[in-house]
C-alpha cells in the first residue's frame, strides 16, 4: 500500500488519503442526495462516474449512486464493492485518468452538505471494552467483584434505538425524564444533570443472513462492510433509575451520533493487531484465531461555548476485549437475521490508563473528579451548549486512514 | 354501532365483522402485493377499489393501496384513513353499492396469502402488566417484594429486534445459545430447553414526532393508528444467563409473530374501559383521566404435533397497569422520535387468576408445575413441533371485534 499518491493535491494529514477512499452520501445545494468517495478536502461524485459508464464492465444498476443511503450500494456484496473502490483508487493515482477528463466529477467538501450514510433497520449496541465493564462495575457494585459473571463468556450486548441515530452536526437536545434523587424513595422529574458522551465505534452489516441461519465465526468478516465512528449519547441519572431489569432505554434512546463516511474494511486491513488472550477460555463457537482487532487511535474533545477543544480523552480501538467478529457470530448464534446496513456500536472504548477513559462518567468518576477546562472551568458531564467531538485515525509510515469527526453541540430541554 | 349489516354472507362468529374492518397486506398467487381490509371470510382489494376512482375527492395518491407494506397508507394520517374505513363500512352496507359492481374487489381469504402488513423501523417490548411482573418477580427474587422499586413509576420498557418479527404462519427454529446449568459457573452451549411463548399486544405509531419533541399523554391517541396480537417468544435459559446488566438481548431475538391483520382504534373504540387505579400516584406527564384500557378477551392454545387444541390460557387486555398512550408519552418524553410502522408491544398480559397467565414461565411456575394435556402428555414448556396459536376478539351484543390469530410452529434447531 505504501507510496501511493493520487494527483488530486491535498494536505498530508488528511484523513481522507488515497489508502482510505471511504463512502458516504452527500448532496450540493438543492440536487438530490447521492453517492460520494472523499479523497482529501474533495469528494468524487459517484453519481456522475457511473452515468460516464466507467462501470458498465460490473453488474451495476446505476441508480444505486443516485439513492439517498449506501444501502442499495453496500447490498451488492463486497466483491463488487471493493472493485468499484479499487477502480476509483486507480483512477485518483493514474496520470491518464477517466476522473480527469469531466467536470463535475469532484466537488470540494466545503460546498457539500453530509447525510446519514445508511438507513439503519436495527442497532445493536455491545458493551465489548474489559476496562470500561471494570470501571462502570466498581462504581456501581464495589472494588471486589467489578465484573458480572457473564462478561467473559459471551459479548454482552442490546437493542438500542435506530430512529434517533443522527449525522456529525445535528445538534441535541438535553432530555428530560424521571431521576431518583439520593436516599428518595419516589422520582423527581427534570432535564438530565448527568448528561454523558460515550466514544464508541460502530460496524456497518453488509451482507444479509436469513432468520434461522447462524453467521460463524470464519464467514463473521464477510457480513461487515465497515465502520464508523459512534457517540453513545446516554443520561445517567435517567439510566440509573430505569434500566433495571430490563436494560437502558430512554437513558439512552434520545440520540445517537454518527461520522457520515464509512470507512471500508478493506481500508482497515493494514492496522489489524491481535486482541487480547481470553481467560477463561470461550466457548467453541466464539475462539477467533489471527488478528480482527483494529489499531486505531481515539480521541474525544469538549469544546465550551466560545472555548478552545479541550481533549478529555485519547484510547485506541485495539483495546477491546471482544471482536467484531465475535460480536457477529454471537449476534446471529441463535438464529437472529441482521439485515444490510444495521449498525452495531462496540460500547465504550476505555483503555487501561485513566487518560484512555472513553466517558465523562468514568473520567470524572461518577462526578466525583470533576475535570479543569483550560479556562478553568470544570466538568463532572456535559453542560448545555458544550461541543463533545470524537475523532478516530489509523496511521502507519505513509498511511494515514482516518473516520473524520462526530461533532454535536447540545442543546437545553425543549420539554414542555 | 348496533344492527349494522354488510350485504357479505359471513358467519355470526366471524372476526371480521362490518364493526371491525382491519387493514392488512396480501397477495393471490403471484400477484403483487396490494392493500386489503377484512370483511367476513373475505378481503376487498384496495388497489381494485381505488383503480375505480371511488377515492377521487379526497387527497390520496392511488399508490399506497399497491405497495407491500401499510406504512405509507398509514402516513396519510387519521383523518384519510378513517374516512377510507368508513367510506368501505358504508359500501359494504348499502344496497346499492358500488363494491357490486365491479368483479374481483372480493377475494375469498381461503384464495389468498397474508403478509407482513408494515415495515416496523423500531420495535419496543414493555412490562405493563402487574400480575405478570408480580409472577416473575416471586420466581425470580422471591415472594416478599416482587416488584422492582421503578415499576409503578414508570412503564419499564425495553428495545427489541425488528428484523426477526414475522407474520402468523412462518414456523420458527429452537434457537440455541448459551446456558448455565445448575450451579455452574461456566456456560454450555446447546439447544434452548425453557422455549417459551408470551401472550401480548401490540400498537402500530400511525403518526410520527420530531427528534427532541415529545408527545404528551393528551396527544398520544392521535400517534395511534392500531393493534395486533403479539407472540414475544422467550428462550428462558438463555435469558437468565444473559440478561444482566443490559437486558433481553439473544433470548428474544430469534423471533416475535404478528398477526396479519392491523384493527383500528377506531374500531376497537365501543370496548374502552377504565384501567386499574394507579397508587402511588404517578408523575404528572404520565396522569391518564378516562378510559383508555381495552376489554379485548385473549388466549392461548398449545397444539402438539397431530393432536388437539389445548387451551393454555384465557385473560383479557383490559388488566394492563399502564395503559398505551401513558406508555407512548413516557418513550417520546425525553425526545425520541417515533416513525410510522414502529411497533410497541405490552409485555406479556397476565390477569389474576392462574388460568390468566400469558406464559408457560408463569403457567409451569418455573418449571415446576407441568401443564397435563388432552392426551395425557406434560408440557413446562415449548416442544418441537408444537404449534402455539394467540387469539383476540373483543365483543358486545351485536358487535364483535376479532384479531383474528397468531399461529407459529416451533421447529428444530438448524445450528451447525
Amino acid at each position: 500500500m505504501l507510496n501511493k499518491n493520487s494527483w488530486i493535491p491535498h494536505s498530508e494529514d488528511t484523513h481522507f488519503s488515497i489508502h482510505n477512499l471511504p463512502f458516504g452520501i452527500f448532496s450540493v445545494g438543492s440536487n438530490q442526495k447521492r453517492v460520494g468517495i472523499a479523497i482529501g478536502e474533495q469528494i468524487v461524485d459517484m453519481a456522475v462516474v457511473s452515468a460516464l459508464e466507467l462501470f458498465k464492465d460490473q453488474p451495476i444498476d446505476q441508480q444505486v449512486f443516485k439513492e439517498d443511503t449506501l444501502n442499495s450500494f453496500i447490498a451488492l456484496g463486497k466483491p463488487i464493492t471493493n472493485e468499484v473502490r479499487i477502480k476509483v483508487q486507480n483512477w485518483l493515482m493514474e496520470d491518464q485518468s477517466p476522473l480527469k477528463e469531466h467536470e463535475h466529477i469532484l466537488i470540494d467538501q466545503s460546498a457539500a452538505t453530509l447525510h446519514m450514510p445508511i438507513h439503519i433497520g436495527d442497532y445493536t449496541d455491545f458493551y465489548s471494552s474489559l476496562e470500561h465493564a471494570t470501571n462502570v462495575g466498581k462504581m456501581f457494585r464495589g472494588p471486589e467483584n467489578p465484573l458480572l459473571p457473564n462478561w467473559k463468556h459471551l459479548p454482552v450486548g442490546y437493542h438500542g434505538r435506530a430512529s434517533s441515530i443522527v449525522e456529525s452536526g445535528i445538534p441535541i437536545h438535553r432530555p428530560t425524564g424521571q431521576v431518583l434523587p439520593k436516599e428518595a424513595s419516589s422520582p423527581e422529574f427534570h432535564a438530565s444533570s448527568q448528561l454523558d458522551f460515550e466514544l464508541e465505534m460502530a460496524f456497518v452489516i453488509g451482507k444479509e443472513n436469513r432468520l434461522g441461519q447462524p453467521v460463524s465465526l470464519a464467514d463473521a468478516e464477510n457480513h461487515i462492510f465497515g465502520m464508523v465512528l459512534f457517540n453513545d449519547w446516554s443520561a445517567r441519572d435517567i439510566q440509573k433509575w430505569e434500566y433495571v431489569p430490563l436494560g437502558p432505554f430512554l437513558g439512552k434512546s434520545f440520540a445517537s451520533s454518527i461520522s457520515p463516511w464509512i470507512v471500508t474494511m478493506e481500508a482497515l486491513d493494514p492496522f489489524r493487531v491481535k486482541g487480547p488472550v481470553q481467560e477463561p477460555q470461550v466457548l467453541p463457537y466464539l475462539q477467533f484465531q489471527g488478528p480482527y482487532n483494529f489499531d486505531i487511535g481515539l480521541k474525544v474533545s469538549l469544546t465550551p461555548p466560545e472555548g478552545n477543544d479541550n481533549i478529555l480523552c485519547t484510547t485506541n480501538f485495539k483495546h477491546m476485549y471482544w471482536n467484531m467478529a465475535q460480536q457477529l457470530a454471537h449476534h446471529t448464534v441463535n438464529g437472529c437475521n441482521l439485515r444490510v446496513g444495521d449498525l452495531m456500536a462496540s460500547g465504550t472504548i476505555s483503555g487501561p490508563e485513566p487518560k484512555n477513559y472513553g466517558s465523562m462518567l468514568e473520567l470524572s468518576w461518577g462526578g466525583t473528579k470533576p475535570i479543569i477546562l483550560d479556562d478553568g472551568m470544570e466538568r463532572t458531564f456535559v453542560e448545555n451548549y458544550d461541543t463533545i467531538t470524537l475523532y478516530g485515525l489509523a496511521e502507519k509510515p505513509g498511511i494515514k486512514v482516518g473516520f473524520g469527526e462526530t461533532r454535536t453541540k447540545i442543546l437545553p430541554t425543549i420539554y414542555g
